[in-house]
Protein backbone atom coordinates (compact mmCIF):
# COMPACT_ATOMS: atom_id res chain seq x y z
CA UNK A 1 0.00 0.00 0.00
CA UNK A 2 1.18 3.37 -0.66
CA UNK A 3 2.18 5.85 1.81
CA UNK A 4 0.02 8.29 0.37
CA UNK A 5 -3.03 6.49 0.49
CA UNK A 6 -2.89 5.59 4.18
CA UNK A 7 -1.21 8.06 5.64
CA UNK A 8 -2.12 11.49 3.17
CA UNK A 9 -4.89 13.76 2.81
CA UNK A 10 -5.52 13.49 -0.55
CA UNK A 11 -9.19 11.38 -0.74
CA UNK A 12 -8.67 8.53 -3.15
CA UNK A 13 -11.62 5.57 -3.24
CA UNK A 14 -10.74 2.58 -4.19
CA UNK A 15 -13.99 1.31 -5.47
CA UNK A 16 -12.09 -1.56 -6.73
CA UNK A 17 -11.84 -3.48 -3.97
CA UNK A 18 -15.25 -5.36 -2.96
CA UNK A 19 -15.08 -6.68 -6.91
CA UNK A 20 -11.69 -8.42 -6.15
CA UNK A 21 -12.89 -9.79 -2.99
CA UNK A 22 -16.42 -11.26 -4.67
CA UNK A 23 -13.58 -12.97 -7.08
CA UNK A 24 -11.35 -14.21 -4.74
CA UNK A 25 -12.85 -17.66 -4.72
CA UNK A 26 -13.91 -17.92 -1.49
CA UNK A 27 -17.72 -17.30 -0.40
CA UNK A 28 -17.28 -14.30 2.04
CA UNK A 29 -18.98 -11.36 3.65
CA UNK A 30 -18.49 -8.30 5.55
CA UNK A 31 -16.85 -8.72 9.15
CA UNK A 32 -16.68 -5.68 10.88
CA UNK A 33 -14.47 -5.93 14.44
CA UNK A 34 -16.01 -3.23 17.18
CA UNK A 35 -14.29 -2.55 20.89
CA UNK A 36 -16.85 -3.98 22.94
CA UNK A 37 -15.34 -1.48 26.18
CA UNK A 38 -14.65 1.95 23.57
CA UNK A 39 -17.11 1.09 21.01
CA UNK A 40 -14.54 1.93 18.02
CA UNK A 41 -15.24 0.50 14.99
CA UNK A 42 -11.77 -1.25 14.66
CA UNK A 43 -11.19 -2.93 11.28
CA UNK A 44 -13.62 -4.10 8.58
CA UNK A 45 -12.85 -7.74 7.01
CA UNK A 46 -14.10 -10.60 4.78
CA UNK A 47 -15.20 -13.77 6.53
CA UNK A 48 -16.06 -17.39 5.20
CA UNK A 49 -17.44 -20.04 7.10
CA UNK A 50 -14.44 -21.54 7.77
CA UNK A 51 -13.37 -17.91 9.29
CA UNK A 52 -16.52 -17.55 11.29
CA UNK A 53 -15.94 -21.40 12.71
CA UNK A 54 -12.35 -20.62 13.62
CA UNK A 55 -13.16 -17.54 15.00
CA UNK A 56 -15.55 -19.18 17.31
CA UNK A 57 -13.30 -22.17 18.32
CA UNK A 58 -10.19 -20.00 18.88
CA UNK A 59 -11.80 -16.89 20.46
CA UNK A 60 -9.76 -14.32 18.17
CA UNK A 61 -11.35 -12.59 15.40
CA UNK A 62 -10.98 -14.29 12.01
CA UNK A 63 -10.63 -13.07 8.64
CA UNK A 64 -10.30 -14.53 5.02
CA UNK A 65 -7.74 -12.73 3.42
CA UNK A 66 -8.91 -12.31 0.31
CA UNK A 67 -5.70 -11.00 -1.13
CA UNK A 68 -3.52 -13.59 -0.15
CA UNK A 69 -6.35 -16.18 0.41
CA UNK A 70 -5.73 -17.77 2.92
CA UNK A 71 -7.20 -17.84 6.56
CA UNK A 72 -6.58 -14.59 8.81
CA UNK A 73 -6.31 -15.10 12.33
CA UNK A 74 -5.77 -11.77 13.46
CA UNK A 75 -2.64 -11.28 15.07
CA UNK A 76 -2.33 -14.68 16.35
CA UNK A 77 1.22 -14.95 15.13
CA UNK A 78 2.26 -11.79 16.77
CA UNK A 79 -0.14 -12.10 20.17
CA UNK A 80 -2.09 -8.68 18.80
CA UNK A 81 -5.51 -10.58 18.43
CA UNK A 82 -8.64 -9.36 18.96
CA UNK A 83 -10.49 -11.67 21.72
CA UNK A 84 -13.66 -12.39 20.73
CA UNK A 85 -17.05 -11.42 23.21
CA UNK A 86 -19.51 -11.77 21.24
CA UNK A 87 -20.16 -12.48 17.33
CA UNK A 88 -23.76 -10.70 15.98
CA UNK A 89 -25.79 -11.21 12.70
CA UNK A 90 -27.22 -8.71 11.50
CA UNK A 91 -30.92 -8.92 10.14
CA UNK A 92 -30.60 -10.69 6.29
CA UNK A 93 -27.59 -12.76 8.03
CA UNK A 94 -24.95 -11.63 5.12
CA UNK A 95 -22.98 -9.46 7.37
CA UNK A 96 -21.28 -10.07 10.56
CA UNK A 97 -20.15 -8.11 13.97
CA UNK A 98 -17.51 -9.31 16.43
CA UNK A 99 -17.48 -7.18 19.46
CA UNK A 100 -13.85 -7.39 20.51
CA UNK A 101 -10.86 -7.20 23.13
CA UNK A 102 -8.15 -5.85 21.52
CA UNK A 103 -4.78 -7.65 23.16
CA UNK A 104 -1.74 -6.11 22.79
CA UNK A 105 -1.18 -3.43 19.88
CA UNK A 106 -3.39 -2.02 17.50
CA UNK A 107 -5.91 -3.59 15.26
CA UNK A 108 -4.60 -1.30 12.44
CA UNK A 109 -1.41 -2.28 10.46
CA UNK A 110 -0.64 1.70 10.14
CA UNK A 111 1.41 3.28 12.79
CA UNK A 112 0.93 6.86 14.14
CA UNK A 113 3.66 9.56 13.98
CA UNK A 114 5.01 8.59 17.26
CA UNK A 115 5.43 4.66 15.48
CA UNK A 116 2.66 3.39 17.93
CA UNK A 117 0.23 0.84 15.58
CA UNK A 118 -2.96 2.88 15.39
CA UNK A 119 -6.15 1.31 17.37
CA UNK A 120 -7.94 1.20 14.34
CA UNK A 121 -8.17 1.51 10.55
CA UNK A 122 -10.81 4.97 10.88
CA UNK A 123 -8.33 7.64 12.25
CA UNK A 124 -9.29 9.95 8.95
CA UNK A 125 -12.23 11.83 8.56
CA UNK A 126 -13.37 13.39 5.39
CA UNK A 127 -13.49 17.39 5.79
CA UNK A 128 -16.02 19.67 4.18
CA UNK A 129 -13.39 20.94 1.59
CA UNK A 130 -13.20 17.11 0.40
CA UNK A 131 -9.54 16.16 2.23
CA UNK A 132 -9.08 14.17 4.73
CA UNK A 133 -7.62 15.00 8.09
CA UNK A 134 -6.85 13.35 10.34
CA UNK A 135 -8.55 12.38 13.77
CA UNK A 136 -7.47 13.94 17.07
CA UNK A 137 -4.77 11.30 18.79
CA UNK A 138 -4.14 9.58 15.80
CA UNK A 139 -1.94 11.62 13.79
CA UNK B 1 -36.68 -11.53 3.24
CA UNK B 2 -38.26 -14.23 5.12
CA UNK B 3 -39.34 -13.94 8.57
CA UNK B 4 -37.28 -17.08 9.51
CA UNK B 5 -33.83 -15.36 8.41
CA UNK B 6 -34.56 -12.35 10.35
CA UNK B 7 -36.43 -13.23 13.35
CA UNK B 8 -35.48 -17.01 13.60
CA UNK B 9 -33.12 -18.55 15.71
CA UNK B 10 -31.36 -20.79 13.18
CA UNK B 11 -27.97 -19.47 11.97
CA UNK B 12 -28.87 -19.65 8.33
CA UNK B 13 -25.75 -17.07 6.74
CA UNK B 14 -26.58 -15.55 3.57
CA UNK B 15 -22.76 -15.92 1.23
CA UNK B 16 -24.52 -15.05 -2.01
CA UNK B 17 -25.04 -11.25 -1.51
CA UNK B 18 -20.91 -9.92 -2.26
CA UNK B 19 -21.36 -11.63 -5.35
CA UNK B 20 -24.23 -10.17 -5.52
CA UNK B 21 -23.11 -6.23 -4.84
CA UNK B 22 -20.05 -6.91 -6.75
CA UNK B 23 -22.28 -7.39 -9.74
CA UNK B 24 -24.64 -5.22 -9.41
CA UNK B 25 -23.69 -2.35 -12.33
CA UNK B 26 -22.46 0.02 -9.76
CA UNK B 27 -18.93 0.24 -8.18
CA UNK B 28 -19.34 0.34 -4.24
CA UNK B 29 -17.71 -0.02 -0.90
CA UNK B 30 -19.05 -0.99 2.49
CA UNK B 31 -20.55 1.66 4.41
CA UNK B 32 -20.61 0.86 8.43
CA UNK B 33 -23.18 3.82 9.99
CA UNK B 34 -22.35 4.21 13.59
CA UNK B 35 -24.52 5.92 16.31
CA UNK B 36 -22.13 8.62 17.35
CA UNK B 37 -23.79 8.96 20.97
CA UNK B 38 -24.31 5.40 21.76
CA UNK B 39 -21.62 3.43 20.19
CA UNK B 40 -23.96 1.18 17.92
CA UNK B 41 -23.06 -0.17 14.90
CA UNK B 42 -26.46 0.23 13.02
CA UNK B 43 -26.59 -1.03 9.56
CA UNK B 44 -24.02 -1.99 6.78
CA UNK B 45 -24.91 -1.01 3.83
CA UNK B 46 -22.64 -0.05 0.23
CA UNK B 47 -21.98 3.09 -1.20
CA UNK B 48 -20.75 4.26 -4.77
CA UNK B 49 -19.65 7.90 -5.15
CA UNK B 50 -23.10 9.45 -5.74
CA UNK B 51 -24.09 7.85 -2.27
CA UNK B 52 -20.91 9.47 -0.64
CA UNK B 53 -21.59 12.94 -2.70
CA UNK B 54 -24.92 13.11 -1.60
CA UNK B 55 -24.24 11.69 2.11
CA UNK B 56 -22.48 14.78 2.22
CA UNK B 57 -24.56 17.47 0.33
CA UNK B 58 -27.69 16.12 1.99
CA UNK B 59 -26.22 15.26 5.65
CA UNK B 60 -28.08 12.10 5.62
CA UNK B 61 -26.58 8.59 5.60
CA UNK B 62 -26.66 7.54 2.05
CA UNK B 63 -26.13 4.16 0.15
CA UNK B 64 -26.57 2.72 -3.33
CA UNK B 65 -29.65 0.01 -2.83
CA UNK B 66 -27.47 -2.84 -4.76
CA UNK B 67 -30.69 -5.10 -5.13
CA UNK B 68 -32.79 -2.24 -6.84
CA UNK B 69 -30.22 -0.26 -8.30
CA UNK B 70 -31.12 3.07 -7.08
CA UNK B 71 -29.46 6.21 -4.83
CA UNK B 72 -30.75 5.50 -1.29
CA UNK B 73 -31.06 8.33 1.25
CA UNK B 74 -32.40 6.11 4.29
CA UNK B 75 -34.50 7.69 5.49
CA UNK B 76 -35.37 10.75 3.37
CA UNK B 77 -38.91 9.73 2.33
CA UNK B 78 -39.83 8.88 5.93
CA UNK B 79 -38.33 11.33 7.74
CA UNK B 80 -36.24 8.77 10.24
CA UNK B 81 -32.68 9.74 8.55
CA UNK B 82 -29.27 9.12 9.70
CA UNK B 83 -27.92 12.95 10.42
CA UNK B 84 -24.32 12.57 9.23
CA UNK B 85 -22.09 13.59 12.14
CA UNK B 86 -18.93 12.62 10.26
CA UNK B 87 -17.64 10.36 7.36
CA UNK B 88 -14.48 8.66 8.23
CA UNK B 89 -12.34 6.58 5.82
CA UNK B 90 -10.40 3.51 6.38
CA UNK B 91 -6.69 2.90 5.99
CA UNK B 92 -6.18 1.40 2.23
CA UNK B 93 -9.41 3.62 1.29
CA UNK B 94 -11.98 0.70 0.54
CA UNK B 95 -14.60 1.47 2.67
CA UNK B 96 -16.61 4.19 5.19
CA UNK B 97 -17.53 4.56 8.58
CA UNK B 98 -21.03 6.79 8.90
CA UNK B 99 -20.88 8.57 12.31
CA UNK B 100 -24.79 9.55 12.40
CA UNK B 101 -27.34 11.06 14.89
CA UNK B 102 -30.69 8.95 14.19
CA UNK B 103 -33.46 10.85 13.46
CA UNK B 104 -37.20 9.30 14.31
CA UNK B 105 -37.40 5.22 14.34
CA UNK B 106 -34.84 3.11 14.13
CA UNK B 107 -32.03 2.06 11.77
CA UNK B 108 -33.34 -1.48 10.60
CA UNK B 109 -36.44 -2.36 8.66
CA UNK B 110 -37.26 -5.30 11.47
CA UNK B 111 -39.42 -4.79 14.44
CA UNK B 112 -38.95 -5.99 17.36
CA UNK B 113 -42.01 -8.25 19.20
CA UNK B 114 -43.55 -5.17 20.87
CA UNK B 115 -43.54 -3.62 17.19
CA UNK B 116 -41.42 -0.63 18.04
CA UNK B 117 -38.14 -0.32 15.01
CA UNK B 118 -35.41 -1.97 16.00
CA UNK B 119 -32.33 0.75 16.61
CA UNK B 120 -29.55 -1.46 14.33
CA UNK B 121 -29.92 -4.62 12.18
CA UNK B 122 -26.98 -6.72 14.99
CA UNK B 123 -29.82 -7.66 16.99
CA UNK B 124 -29.25 -11.17 17.77
CA UNK B 125 -25.92 -12.81 18.74
CA UNK B 126 -24.33 -16.32 17.81
CA UNK B 127 -24.63 -18.91 21.24
CA UNK B 128 -22.20 -21.23 21.85
CA UNK B 129 -24.42 -23.51 20.26
CA UNK B 130 -24.56 -22.17 17.21
CA UNK B 131 -27.72 -20.95 16.87
CA UNK B 132 -28.46 -17.34 17.38
CA UNK B 133 -30.19 -15.33 20.56
CA UNK B 134 -31.63 -12.04 20.77
CA UNK B 135 -29.89 -9.38 22.46
CA UNK B 136 -31.42 -8.29 25.53
CA UNK B 137 -34.02 -5.62 24.75
CA UNK B 138 -34.39 -6.00 21.09
CA UNK B 139 -36.51 -9.02 21.01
Amino acid sequence: MSKELEEGSVLSLDFTKLKKVADCGADVMPAVAQDVDTGEVLILGYANQLALDTARAEGMATFWSTSRNELWIKGKTSGDYLEIVEIRVNCEQNSLLYLVRPKGKGACHTKDSSGTARSGCYYRRLKADGTLEFVTGKE
